[in-house]
């Protein structure tokens, strides 16, 4: 019999004691980190650029499921949503801050958990933890995190700069972090009703991943510089394809046509679609949480792009007098709508 | 009769129409922000200055009580301790980001009281609002603020530059908040027991406004820059007079001396701490929430300052062989100690 390691309850540890903790593995990487976790707040230095920044911020029981979501998983991801907002920009992270509320059902050991995914994702991406919160909550955790980036003058890419005819591109594969979740929640209620079945993961790495642990697309970023494009309008892809066009659309008062035939969808998701009675489409189009990166450039760059594994272009702007709409493989155009948001809970 | 005026529920609005609805109140006002609210990130220029950043969480039920806060004063005040913290670092705020986090029982008219606080705070300290996420919480109200501000390089001010011989000087007046807080707390306790007594709040102002509306000493740092003053050491009084100096000296790695009677304490303050029977100088130096500065300056500085309303000299610090005391009025030394820190809540 193996002995139960014992576990330290946050109310021994207290604020400062935690401060403490969590900065001593913090280790600070880039040059415009002046000074980090320790005081009133952080200083940075941009010399010549120009810097982003931007935040999100995670409710337990609205974005994340502790009952499936590894904790360090959960900091993992938490960073990453921020740093692909970052790239979306063409800029690069540099620096996070990590606020945390929590309630006293969680240990010390599973704060460590938590922040030993914000410390890998913080390695991977080459960003400084500089500053954040920490505080106890009334009931479950929230985590909000801030990214700050840099980016040349000039070279900052917004959602309004797409024009007729430009080329529409995203990145990776969509669809598959939205069946990985109807699979988690599929087996939440099969433990639920019987805590003795095994969940039915195997197989499914992919997807699960893809939910799990999503990576911001950093890489595409730099393949766009290292090639001279710049993108007319970029966003990343968090809330489903449709929704992030009709915004760029929107701001950049354009239409557009995408190919069905022509959206990224990565083979592995299609047994489980099947099995869970979901369109790959509809998941691509709608389901989210895929932190690929979506933008349009000029026709003129195409050459520049067009031979990248990780771009495909789905489709073009179309002018302002023009809807977005879907050229389905056979049949009439559909119009593109906005996904559906998430109600406010009533309490 | 008065006809009641309809209330918009949040789940009719939707994050987006959210979104619109927040973004059309903000006007930029610095030219070191470049865009604001609406895409990934906001974008920042910093030209030859150096720039802090801080973030502060609130949380319902720990931080705030709505039973008692007008929202209006509650975003006035999530904007302002992150200020605080901006100036504590001797720089000047220029943007912020706001996350809100909240539940269905929250209607749009609510979220404009919180909001038209936080637009309140904006315009009286010159920042813009430039970001910021709003979702669902399955219960209650999360609010987290992310404050950037300009420092020209090499004027930041941190809390471990404190030497032996300077002096520790304090601006305003402190545990007037804490008093306030006290007095809320006694009249809500009331009202649960019996709703048809009216609270008895008059003739209290002065508390009042300072744990409901206080406001950060950006006034100060100007005052200091305009003398020619850089601080040794700064922080913003947030927990207390005791725990801030504490942290200083372990920073700092020195002790310090303040005396009793130089403490300043507002008469305003006297008849309620008597009624409640909470001394003072408890009250200022473990009371909290003052977000007054707390610096250190070297003598050679004290005739720059001597002759300002809003500063206080109370002692000077020691050498680090010596622990941090009060000197009472008559009696003994006495060690100061750390405030106890807010236990963690089991759910």
């Amino acid at each position: 019999m193996t002995e139960r390691k014992k576990l330290t309850p946050l109310s021994e540890v207290g604020e400062f004691g935690l401060i403490d903790h969590i900065s001593k593995h913090v280790k600070l990487k880039n040059n415009e980190t002046i000074k980090g976790i320790g005081d009133d707040a952080a200083v940075m230095s941009y010399g010549e650029n120009q810097m982003v920044v931007t935040t999100d911020m995670l409710i337990e029981g609205v974005h994340f499921d502790l009952m499936y979501t590894p904790l360090k998983h959960l900091g993992y991801k938490a960073v990453v949503v921020n740093l692909s907002d970052v790239f979306a920009m063409n800029a690069v992270p540099k620096q996070i801050t990590v606020s945390l509320a929590m309630s006293g059902k969680f240990t010390l050991e599973a704060i460590d958990e938590l922040y030993s995914g914000i410390y890998a994702a913080c390695e991977a991406y080459n960003v400084d933890l500089v500053g954040g919160d920490t505080t106890s909550s009334v009931t479950g955790m929230a985590i909000s995190v801030t990214a700050i980036g840099a980016v040349e003058p000039g070279k900052a890419v917004y959602r309004n700069g797409a024009k007729a005819n430009d080329l529409i591109c995203v990145s990776g594969d969509l669809g598959a972090a939205y069946i990985g979740l109807q699979l988690l929640e599929r087996e939440k209620e099969v433990f639920k009703s019987n805590p003795n079945v095994q969940p039915e993961l195997e197989g499914n790495d992919y997807i699960l991943q893809r939910i799990l642990k999503p990576e911001a697309r950093g890489d595409v970023v730099e393949l766009l510089g290292s090639k001279g494009v710049i993108p007319t309008s970029m966003m990343d892809i968090s809330d489903g394809l449709s929704s992030e066009l009709l915004h760029i659309c929107k701001q950049s008062e354009c239409g557009c046509r995408i190919y069905e035939d022509k959206i990224p969808i990565n083979d592995a998701i299609k047994p489980m679609s099947k099995e869970m009675n979901i369109e790959p489409l509809v998941a691509a189009l709608n389901g989210g949480e895929d932190y690929e990166l979506l933008f349009t450039i000029s026709q003129a760059d195409y050459d520049k792009i067009k031979d990248n594994q990780s771009v495909t272009v789905i489709g073009h702007i179309t002018d302002k007098t023009s809807n977005a709409f879907l050229v389905p493989k056979s049949g009439e155009e559909i119009q593109l709508v906005a996904q559906g948001w998430t109600a406010y809970n009533p309490d």
